[in-house]
Parts: C-alpha cells; sequence; structure tokens
C-alpha cells in the first residue's frame, strides 16, 4: 500500500512537469525555462503548503521529486511530438488526475493531523497543494491560470478534502479506508470531467464584458 | 474599543473581498474563483507579512477571517447588481479605506513591537499587508495592479506607517493615541483620493513609452 | 577580501534597482511604483531563498542593502537620461552580471554549509538568489519574464552553481579559491552574453505558435 502510494506519487509528479512543458512550449520557451517550469508545477504546490505552514518544504528532506520532474521535463521537451499525440496526452491528463487527487489528500491529511487552522485549513492547504504549483507556472508564463477557466479542476479537490476533512472528525478510526475514498472521489470528479470535458455551469460563471 | 477594532477589521475584510469579486467579475469568473480572489484579497497581505516575519500565519489561530471574506465573496458574486450600485459601491471603498488604514497601522505596530529590520520594517510591513494581498490577485486575474495605477493607494499607507513609526520611536508612551491618529491619517488621505479621486501628480510618473 | 565582497554586493544591489527602474519606466509608473519594483528586484530573490530555507530574511539583521536599493532607485527614476546613456547603462549590466555572479555563489555556499536539500539544494538556492527578483519584478509589471526570453542570464548561474557544489563536495579545503572561480567563470560567460549578446541557441527552443 505505502509503495503503491510513493508510486503513484512518482507517476503525479511526472504527469505534472510533462503537461506544464506542453503548456508552456507554444510561448517559444528554451530547454532551461521550460524545466523550470516543469519543477515549479510539480512542487510549487507543496512547497506553499510548507511554507504558510511554517514546515521544512517537502523536497529537503528527498530531492528525488526534484530528479524526477527534471527528467520528466527534458524527456517532454524533446519528445514533444510523442507526448502531444493524443493517446499518450490523455493518459497525462489522467495521471495528472491521480496525482492531484492523492497529493490534496495528503495535505488534507497532515493538516488535519497537526490541527492547523481547523476546520478551514485542511480544505485550504489541500487546494493549495493541487493547484499552487499550475497557478504559479500560469503566472510566470503570463497565460490565464486555471481559476479563469471554467475547467473542473479545483472544485473537485475542494470537495474531496472537504468530505476527507468531515469524515476524520467524524469517524476518525478510518482514517486509510477514508483517503482512498476520497482519493478515488476527487479522481473520479476529475476523471469524468476530462473525459466529457464538462465545465462549470453557465449560471455559476460571470459574464465577461468585452472592454 | 477593543471590540471597535475587531468590529472595523471585520467590515475592512468584507469590503476587501466585496471589491474583489466586483474587480475580477469582468474577466468571466465562476464562483470558486471569485470566492478564492476574494478571499486571497482579504488575507493575502497578512499572510506574506507573517510568512517574512516567520510568524504563524494570523488565522491560523482563528479562521473567523476568512469564513467573513467567503461570506462577503459569495454574497458580492449573487448580487453583483446591488454591490455595483452606486452608493453601496462608495460605501465599499470607504470601508476598504477604513479596513486598510487599521490593518496597516496594526502590522507596523507589531513589527514595531518585535523590533524586526528596524528602522525600515515596520513601514516595509505596514505597506505589504495593506497591498499584498491586492497585488496577489491582480497577478493572478492578469489586470495591472495599483503599483502601476496612478491612484493614491499605497503612499498614504506608506507615510501613516513611517509617521507611526517615528511616533512610536519618540514617544512610546502615547502607543494607543498616536495608533489612532495614524489610522485616521491614512483613512483622511484615502477618503480624499477616493472623493476627488486625487492622482499621483504628473510630474512623478514616467511617460509611457508607445509600444 | 571581506570588504572587497561587501562593496561588490553593493554595488550589484544598485544596479539590480539601477536596470529595475529603468526596465520599468516605459510602462509608465509613479516614483513609488518605481522605488518598490527597484527594492523587490535588489532584494527578492534572497528574501525567496530564505522564506524557502525557513531562516530570517538576510535584510532583517541589517537594512542597508534596502536604502541603498531605494536610494539607487530614486536617482534612477530622477535621472533616466543620464541611465539610459549607452555607457553607462552597460556599465550598470555588467555591474548587475557581477552582483548576481557574486550573491548566487553567495547563496550556494550558505545551503551548501547547512546541507539543504543535497545535492541539488544549492544549485536551486542559487539560481533561485539570482533570479527570483527579477521575476517578481516581471511578474508584478506584466512583461515577459527572463525564463521566457533567449537571453543567457539563468543558464551561467546554474553552471557556476553546479561546478561550485561539485567542487565544494571534492575538496572542501579550498572554498575561498574556488567560490573565486566560480563567481569569475559566472560572471565571464555574463559578460560574454552580454557583449556578444548571445542567446540560447534556437535547437534548444521551441517555435512559438503564432496565435
Amino acid at each position: 500500500m505505502d509503495s503503491l502510494v510513493v508510486w503513484i506519487g512518482l507517476a503525479g509528479t511526472v504527469a505534472f512537469a510533462v503537461t506544464a512543458v506542453l503548456a508552456v512550449a507554444p510561448k517559444g520557451i528554451d530547454l532551461f525555462g521550460a524545466t523550470v517550469m516543469g519543477v515549479i508545477t510539480a512542487i510549487g504546490g507543496g512547497t506553499l503548503r510548507d511554507i504558510i505552514m511554517e514546515q521544512p518544504v517537502f523536497w529537503a528532506a528527498d530531492v528525488t521529486f526534484i530528479w524526477v520532474a527534471i527528467g520528466a521535463s527534458v524527456l517532454a521537451f524533446w519528445l514533444q511530438s510523442l507526448f502531444t499525440r493524443r493517446e499518450i496526452y490523455s493518459l497525462m491528463l489522467y495521471v495528472d488526475a491521480l496525482g492531484v487527487s492523492l497529493f490534496a489528500i495528503q495535505a488534507t491529511h497532515m493538516t488535519w493531523a497537526v490541527g492547523f487552522a481547523m476546520p478551514l485549513g485542511p480544505v485550504l492547504m489541500g487546494v493549495i497543494t493541487a493547484i499552487g504549483g499550475g497557478l504559479i507556472r500560469d503566472v510566470l508564463v503570463g497565460r490565464p491560470n486555471l481559476l479563469m477557466q471554467r475547467e473542473l479542476y479545483a472544485i473537485p479537490v475542494m470537495f474531496g478534502c472537504a468530505l476527507y476533512t468531515v469524515l476524520l472528525e467524524l469517524l476518525p478510526d478510518y482514517k486509510v479506508l477514508e483517503a482512498f475514498c476520497c482519493t478515488v472521489f476527487i479522481f473520479a470528479l476529475r476523471a469524468a470531467a476530462i473525459h466529457w470535458d464538462l465545465g462549470v455551469p453557465g449560471w455559476l460563471v460571470t459574464k465577461p464584458k468585452v472592454p
């Protein structure tokens, strides 16, 4: 079980870095810049979380995640034509969804375990961990970030982390089962959003003003 | 007195969140994104200050400010037509000015009390607390932030915090009176800037180059 | 020797602030905004490094660097026509390169000395210290940052910090000599890039897609 979690984490890191490089490549970027973006996307969210919670950044004790992100970024840079092939890119999106689900629930658990900013803290930290890296990347690249888009990305994470926090409070004896179910819950919502291209319904979105 | 400070703080938080949601709504944003922007604007500056000063983030011990920011953001999202009515929006601007004045002087006091980075620290932390949240929001939304505009927003804060720091050094026995006066000082300048639509005079602004 | 390091550090800080003000001036910015940008550019990278490493920000114990950055920013604002003169601006670029080299190697040394996130930490912190301030400035001003450009800026820093880390591990007895050589190494690469206007070769850059 533990080693499954590690493998999902590593696969998620690869997917974060690869999708990041593919997202910034059309802007015209060099290998170094692309790799920085891949690494920031992969570890930015968790780093933000650790800074806000005044904990050592998670990669300080073990830089494996950074090596994996660097490797995946370099590969994605050289093999763009491979990774943009529909079936591979699609696979990456699902692995990204798996990684996001896992990291969000892990962050919620960590935050709940230390009782940080209860009862909102575990949800906030889950969401920040899941989307923080992507937000920093989009700001650095100068493209609209996912808070400005109707794609269902952060919302499933929020619901999953909120559900997990409630379950932890009500039934603290079934942590592992609850973590598993909530990870699957987020992944299922994200997978559905990817597969059917679901977005936030129109009545929950403001009408943009044409300038 | 203490309870007055709490109430002004809460009212300011509401105004930050509401003006933030109204500022991002024209970009076309969903309820979740708008709420994130409202919360970031309301608590971002104080969070930055706490991170730089290596202190626990101010909302870790009491998440009331976040609940208030979430509630105000959701209300502002649904009742945009109400909050954009001239008299209500105008009221919000003045309450925002009141909140900014209070939080800036509080931050200056905190920073002076621990002697952080004297003598510049209290002014820097006052300004960061006042404008940090708005800067992060504008960067995430992709609109020009207030450092790029001629509106008098950060400058009154800077002068008020500098004045307060000088007074604290010279006459440390009258802290409360000085805090009150400097809060009123910032608020008066901001209110004047809002009422007469005052900006930085032209000779203090570089000429933008037409690309 | 020590006092030489201090002087290079101060000169570098002046160059960071001056080039920052000249970079943002064409956007149309007031004296306050320009000074904030100058200060952020000068101290932003080191501040990011200290936050990530959970250390007190380097300017908390001594605000001299901030005073110097404020002074240089104000001067650059008023004397733009002087500082944009070709020979002065060119001098600033080389002094900037000297400062970047020094600060990057100092950061690598600090990080190696505490054994943070070995073996990648010293390189990451060197690069973050060197380019962090400029990245924050470009994001705030809304212009493409150097990760999106082909100029050789971060890459020489990365190679110099990596080389220094390897040397520190292999021959820890010659710290000072190695630090000197690696600083010169970065500076020489940067100077060459400035003088011959060198960029990342085309085959290491993705083709931007015309939208």
